[in-house]
């Protein structure tokens, strides 16, 4: 029995330690990520490329070969966990293409999209190819379970961003249908790719529960930041267009608590903005100081926050019931993983 | 042994055998289809049925639910079978639903497609889902040879897809060229679909492969034959728009043997139309008038007949073997199938 620290890096957490850990395999999830968008189609090659160095946290692969550390898999069972890291990130890229398509987005990231550099059609097809590989990635691992775990989660995911679309440019949205929203478009990726890594590891029933809750916590907090520092952060630093949520209307955790406390003449701006699309050059700052005036951003930043913390303590009571039996559970990595989480939803401030 | 029939219905090939003998699964596979589209999301359901309704022939999972009854499936293998083609129909009806908002076309089989009625946004979305989805049903199946076989295709035809793209407007096209892109973007799903209902049907490696061949000769010629038609139908009477491809630029094997067989002055048209897209009104009456003169879509058709053959010829040739072994082949499937083949190419005259 190994001692666990309940305690994370406090005032600093940080990606870096896991990431540290996992340094090796990500480095592996990279060159599957080359191997497996070769094809004698050049494009795909090219915006595959592309999508490489456009790079990003790649939290969800992160998620599954942490989930598979965590439980002490064995070399062979290591090597299905990239398999699957690599399925997982082709997956989430696969729907950036789609959502770039939908959003008529040109920057993500700071880099051009795909899709202002070679067109829908290639936007759409190309990712349809990554969605097709991350399926025979999956089956190479032969684990029929993972497969249902995450075809499940690209159907949900689907789902989440129609549901999306139905909220769109409805500024009176409830909070929860909020919250349905991104539990189905990020939070279900993040729990089956964290679940998925613990159960291609070997991992118990309970392990793959505990990386399941902790990755659907750990979604909900990284989305309700992402939606804030879209009204909050400079685009240059942020690399992504602010303000691209509220021109595209979408209705989001800020929005939606600037809404509920607005007056009358609020809610009448919002209606014209979000509801109707009746921009003009100015809304945007007047936006921005709606939402400043009931702290909307603030509390936005509070309630991912709150998610992060309940998925840390789940992955640390996790730990410490587990360290109590005989089992490979790895100390080091929960640790990690708490203070991923609580990195996700500070990495505003 | 049973004796096989190597003749087939001769002068009046015909569908109608081959979908008597499994009418009553392919009721089977168009509940499963509105059972499988449920969601909670109205817009899935709506758009599901809307699919379901333009129906079409249906030949891609009658071609699955062929290939188990070929090699005589049990009633285990059937139901696997059942939910194999609704999942190779939903893979198709991806496939549609993102070439609609690619081709922007507004009718389809004489209904308007779903992305002139619900946008382009719920086209891909829910074609992602259908794609999602489809790899559910087959996960139930537990048969991850089969998962292979799919994803594997699914892959192929987005490759196809591309590869089209990459063809477009540019009427030089070399033969092989294109069909290399049909075979990858609608031989390989049928070949894929009639091989993995063998596969789950408990076939031979030996089934499996004649189903797999006959598939992909008999998905060159319907693709073929489609491409044909495209210059040569009523619109009223083919419910899809006449010079659809034309006024897209595709390149098709018509366009090639006009271009192969013009002098410099009808290249010329060739270049400024599907080269340029320099269109003028008369343009497509003058490539039909093209068309003809070089005997193009007759040329085109015997092509289609010729591949037809081979698939034909393929089935026979596999029970006719096979009927000497201890085997559970059913030569009145085989018959069928042989039939099925003709028609597929005979259709338009």
């Amino acid at each position: 029995m190994t001692a666990i620290r309940t305690d994370t890096n406090g005032d600093k957490p940080s990606l870096q330690p896991l990431f540290d850990m996992l340094a090796g395999q990500m480095q592996e999830v990279n060159s599957t990520m080359i191997a497996r968008m070769d094809s004698e189609v050049p494009l795909i090659a090219e915006l595959g490329g592309h999508l490489i160095a456009a790079g990003g946290k790649r939290m969800r692969p992160l998620l599954t070969l942490a989930g598979a550390a965590l439980v002490g898999a064995d070399r062979n069972g290591h090597e299905k966990a990239i398999k699957l890291a690599t399925a997982v990130e082709f997956i989430h890229s696969a729907t950036l293409l789609h959502d770039d398509v939908i959003d008529e987005s040109s920057l993500r990231r700071g880099r051009h999209t795909a899709n202002s550099l070679w067109g829908n059609e290639a936007s759409v097809l190309v990712g349809d190819f990554l969605f097709a590989r991350s399926f025979e990635l999956m089956v190479e691992t032969g684990n029929i379970n993972v497969l249902g775990r995450l075809s499940n989660a690209a159907a949900r995911i689907t789902e989440g961003e129609i549901k999306q679309m139905a909220i769109t440019g409805v500024p009176d949205t409830e909070m929860d249908a909020y919250l349905h929203v991104i539990t189905s478009k990020t939070a279900i990726l993040f729990a089956a790719a964290a679940a998925a890594g613990a159960e291609i590891g070997g991992g118990s029933p309970e392990d793959i529960a505990a990386m399941h809750d902790y990755g659907m916590k750990l979604g909900l907090a990284f989305q309700i930041v992402d939606d804030a520092l879209d009204y909050a952060a400079d685009a240059a630093d942020m690399g992504k267009n602010t303000g691209d949520d509220f021109a595209d209307q979408k209705i989001t955790m800020p929005t939606i608590i600037a809404w509920q406390r607005g007056n009358a003449d609020e809610r009448a701006f919002w209606q014209r903005t979000l509801g109707e699309a009746a921009f003009t050059d100015c809304d945007l700052a007047t936006a921005q100081t709606l939402l400043a005036n009931h702290d909307a951003i603030a509390l936005s930043l509070a309630a991912a926050r709150d998610y992060a913390h309940q998925a840390r303590d789940r992955i640390l009571e996790h730990c410490e019931t587990q360290a109590e039996g005989d089992n490979d559970i790895s100390p080091a990595i929960g640790t990690a993983l708490a203070d991923a989480a609580i990195f996700a939803a500070a990495r505003s401030t």
